[in-house]
């Protein structure tokens, strides 16, 4: 029986095997991508951001056991801030898995930055489709941070929950850290401590001043207290009412054909880019170019123009 | 007298007429990057990266004003983190340029994120490029956040200073933040706040502990209070400091070396893409093909291939 085959049947084991092949890029990675996806389709992808220490791993254990309860088979992927340069995640992770049921319904995976641009959203979209077609009924995509490579990977979920502090400053500062335009839904978690009924009250109020268009989500914003499980199943329902709206209006599908859309290009690119790197390799020097460069005797833009010029025929 | 004339002849103008041009990639923006490219070189670039409401911007204008007193032309671009939804700066940053000399020694230019994948930092290191070529001794480039494009931002920098506050949190946080790693520098700002002294040793016994390497640079922790310019000078010793080691150890041409080769890749990369995009174009029926993935017809990987081999003969 094939790894594929033992996957297919639901064995957890081929699923890490699995999901290892397509994060290491191994040979062929995209054709068994392409066979898996076929199956793919019926999983729902919630993201959860925010900043560091807003408690997003506790919410997301909140919300994976709240699923679990419903019969559902929850995957998880936590994607790491960690630095390109240290590979790997700095705090054992495993510790979070402790708890959860070990037969299959329930599967956690970190994922850490690797060095290669825009990489680690085009790797988590491929082991959300693994996921998927594994027959996770929710994925949970757990990242840190406002940066372009975030915002890529929670663009492609279906649900964006932005999870705050009381502590997260004023909502200016919210705006400026780019969280707004991304919500569905606004948390404020950790809302036991000082502070919370204002970020709160801030937070709709802004959320109130904005242009109303006819027929359209209103933003919820839900205080929690992950670390004591309160008002998380008020954050369950409010997801669960986004995605009833998102495909009554026809949104949902709309949304994720505009994913499936970037999803063709972005292979599109990183197949154009190994292409190029290859050809590269073959031009007897490449050091020389860069150090007439470094010494003005050349430009960089001339030079990529005229290895443009020979790497596409 | 073309622009370009006014340009050279320190015409602050002529200089934002370029930037724009090369920020909004007008027709042969980079035949026009490689023109001046030729004439730059000589501009020190220093990055100040860390968490919003860090007082950066505070601590870049202190910089400015101690390089404008060592008779310094220095060129200020500070990368904004809104979304790529708004596009523009929500603050006015045009009242950060108050009380600075208008006489050219002085430029300021925010930035924000406009969408494009990886657009914004190779916008950034092009901008840096126009203003190295204007005459700009000291380039001060200010970004917030960790992500990879915050990261690629600051890779182009030849020094990059952390800034974090007494609020920053322990160091085990720092370090997942992946903010370890980069500094060259490290400044504790607001340095006047309660648990400053605390957060200042735990930083440098986590940098002690690191493993040492022989004649490699010792990551100073400076405390300072920007908004009094308290202890700033020591800053900018040790960042005259650092250059002065790295450019000793030869280090200083390697790392900018090894950035021209990046660069390089990165523009062939972003030509090959446009031709993509452009061929994509011509083909029938790209919605339909996005019809049949949803419906699960076929998937994403398959069909990029075909059209892979479809767009490079």
């Amino acid at each position: 029986m094939t790894v594929l085959d033992r996957f297919y049947e639901g064995d957890v084991r081929a699923l890490s095997k699995v999901i290892s092949y397509v994060e290491n890029r191994y040979e062929n990675f995209q054709e068994l991508l392409g066979r898996v996806y076929r199956r793919a389709g019926h999983s729902l992808r919630i993201g959860l951001t925010g900043p560091p220490g807003a408690g997003k791993s506790t919410l997301v254990n909140c919300l994976a056991r709240a699923f679990l309860f419903e019969q559902k088979k929850v995957g998880v992927i936590a994607v790491d801030p960690t630095s390109p340069f240290t590979g790997g995640a700095l705090l054992g992770d495993r510790v979070r898995m402790n708890g959860f049921p070990a037969d299959g319904s329930f599967y956690f995976r970190s994922m850490a930055t690797r060095g290669a641009l825009g990489g680690l959203a085009a790797t988590t979209d491929n082991v959300t489709v693994v996921y998927d077609s594994f027959g996770f009924d929710i994925t949970l995509i757990e990242t840190v941070g406002v940066g372009q490579i975030e915002l890529d990977i929670i663009n492609t979920c279906d649900v964006v929950v932005v999870v705050l502090v009381p502590e997260s400053g004023d909502s200016v500062q919210t705006m400026k850290a780019g969280l707004m335009e991304i919500a569905d839904i606004f948390c404020v978690n950790k809302a036991d401590r000082d502070g919370s009924d204002r970020i709160v009250m801030e937070l709709r109020q802004a959320l109130d001043t904005r242009k109303k268009i006819e027929n359209s989500w209103r933003i919820p914003v839900i205080p929690t207290v992950g670390i004591r499980d309160e008002n998380t199943g008020k954050l369950v329902t409010k997801i669960e009412n986004f995605v009833s709206f998102q495909k009554e209006s026809g949104k949902f599908e709309r949304h994720r054909k505009e994913q499936l859309e970037k999803k063709i290009k972005n292979i599109l690119r990183e197949q154009v880019t190994g292409m190029i790197l290859e050809k590269l390799g073959e031009f007897a020097d490449f050091e020389q170019i860069i150090n007439d460069i470094y010494e003005r005797k050349g430009d960089p833009y001339t030079v990529a123009r005229e290895l443009f010029a020979k790497v596409t025929p």
